[in-house]
């Protein structure tokens, strides 16, 4: 029989990695699976987007940010720089396992995103969202996290779900 | 000597075309650059999106629409659904060669790019365009064939240059 020390909290402290691996895809459906926002060939391309970072690195156009603790993808962020502008950057997609939320986890995601990118050259970043009554709760997170509402398409989803298109300046 | 006969005007109706061939990236690149509206990096992307429906069909997202005269692209759409929405879809380019503008060419190929996408499900096509003084025509053109404004985003091409985001209601 053997024991482990460790110092207390040491291995509880979340930590944000950005290289990415082969197994994020799987990590990744099984947060956005756990939140029951999303559908089936919305997380299919939510992981598709992986493995184009794979294949094609930077030139991807998909940036990833994980947090994770004792090994564990506690959430992500996937965001990248949208073609054909200057400076213009694109949240794709954000999640937080819900089991971990309420201690910030989503807010520190969302903060270390803009910072990466902004070093990398973001003047906006935009994120689009429903206007659907069971994304009260996200919409108000970004309205929390200081990004304002740019624009709303109407039926754009589908009929009767329009997209919320949110913003912040990170300038 | 030989001569040949023909109906008039038979020679010069302009004629439409779906199908994508490798050397419509070219013909392409040709309408583009000579509207004298796009950069360099725009009609690069123009023109990959060509390759990627020649490899991967319908589930490229991209369909193209060419109107040709006497084997000449006079001007070309190209569009397709928006993912993970029910039923919207995206204008990606819409370019006539400007030595053949006023004769009605970018309302029928408009027209007939809505009539088809239509047909294969879409409830409304957006289209997004520059809100920079040189676009005034442009935007004229959409408002004159029915579109609306739904979104206007502003600085999001660059400083001083916003997306302005057209709708039609295809219903």
């Amino acid at each position: 029989m053997t024991t482990s020390r460790r110092a207390p909290g040491a291995a509880t402290e979340p930590r944000l990695r950005h290289l990415v691996r082969a197994t994020d895809r799987q990590r990744i459906e099984r947060v956005l699976r756990s939140t029951e926002m999303f559908r089936a060939d919305e997380i299919e391309i939510a992981g598709e987007l992986v493995d184009e970072r794979l294949a094609q690195g930077d030139a991807s156009g998909y940036h990833f940010l994980f947090l994770e603790r004792a090994g564990e993808t506690l959430g992500y962020s996937c965001y990248g720089p949208i073609p054909l502008t200057l400076g213009s950057w694109d949240l794709y997609w954000i999640a937080v396992d819900p089991g971990r939320h309420r201690h910030g986890l989503g807010r520190r995601l969302l903060d270390e995103t803009e910072q990466h990118a902004a070093t990398a050259g973001a003047r906006k970043l935009f994120v689009d969202t429903s206007g659907r009554a069971e994304y009260l709760p996200t919409r108000a997170f970004y309205e929390g996290c200081g990004y304002q509402v740019a624009a709303r398409l109407v039926d754009f989803y589908a009929p009767g779900d329009d997209k919320v298109v949110y913003v912040r300046d990170l300038g």
